[in-house]
């Protein structure tokens, strides 16, 4: 499975190095079709999902990717499921959250589109 | 999107109690077709899966969930995709441990099998 983790991590330096520095531009990557459960949250298609992410309350952020796992989601057509687990840095806070966000990509035109996209937080015990 | 949680939280506390008290019970929900990703390591198959879950180092086992999300994976077929973040008890250890899991389940018959299954630990900052 060495073209699908390359695949996955192609995706995930893109998406949150544009989350860190160019939240707007992640648009691109999502459909009507898409949906978006953020933080228990559920929102589905391009505009409201842009307007999720635009809205989100800080100013500077930065994921740190800890793990990154990848499969084939469909027999039939080159999808793929990618599993995330990771730090997150928020404006000038020093403690990391961790968070865990797993995307359905599809295949389109060469390039692939997020069909699902589930992001949490995770709390200490 | 209320049936599909009610399916996951069906299918999770199903796979969680039947990982804590009869593991090779699971093995009804896995296919050969079936991917599991287990701390990185990649096997496929029911019976590879099986015994990955069997030969797990531990005798005690619990796990609790701390948030569960769901979403349809196809615009096709009834199938969708659960993702689990929670906590670790293992054997006579007091300190949990955070987990972060993510089930794509297929529509089989009038119940659903396991297509793909990701497990990571969640180890802090």
């Amino acid at each position: 499975m060495a073209d699908i983790n390359a695949i996955a991590k192609q995706f995930t330096d893109f998406y949150y190095t544009t989350f860190d520095t160019a939240r707007a531009n992640l648009s691109s990557l999502y459909r009507d079709s898409s949906m978006l459960s953020f933080e228990g949250s559920q929102i589905q298609g391009v505009a409201a999902i842009n307007e999720k992410l635009t809205s989100l309350p800080f100013e500077r952020v930065e994921h740190k990717v800890t793990t990154l796992d990848a499969q084939p989601s469909s027999l039939g057509v080159a999808s793929l499921i990618v599993s995330v687990t990771g730090l997150l840095l928020v404006d000038d806070s020093q403690n990391p959250l961790q968070f865990s966000q797993v995307f359905q990509l599809i295949p389109d035109g060469g390039s692939y589109y997020v069909f699902n996209d589930i992001f949490r937080l995770n709390y200490g015990a």
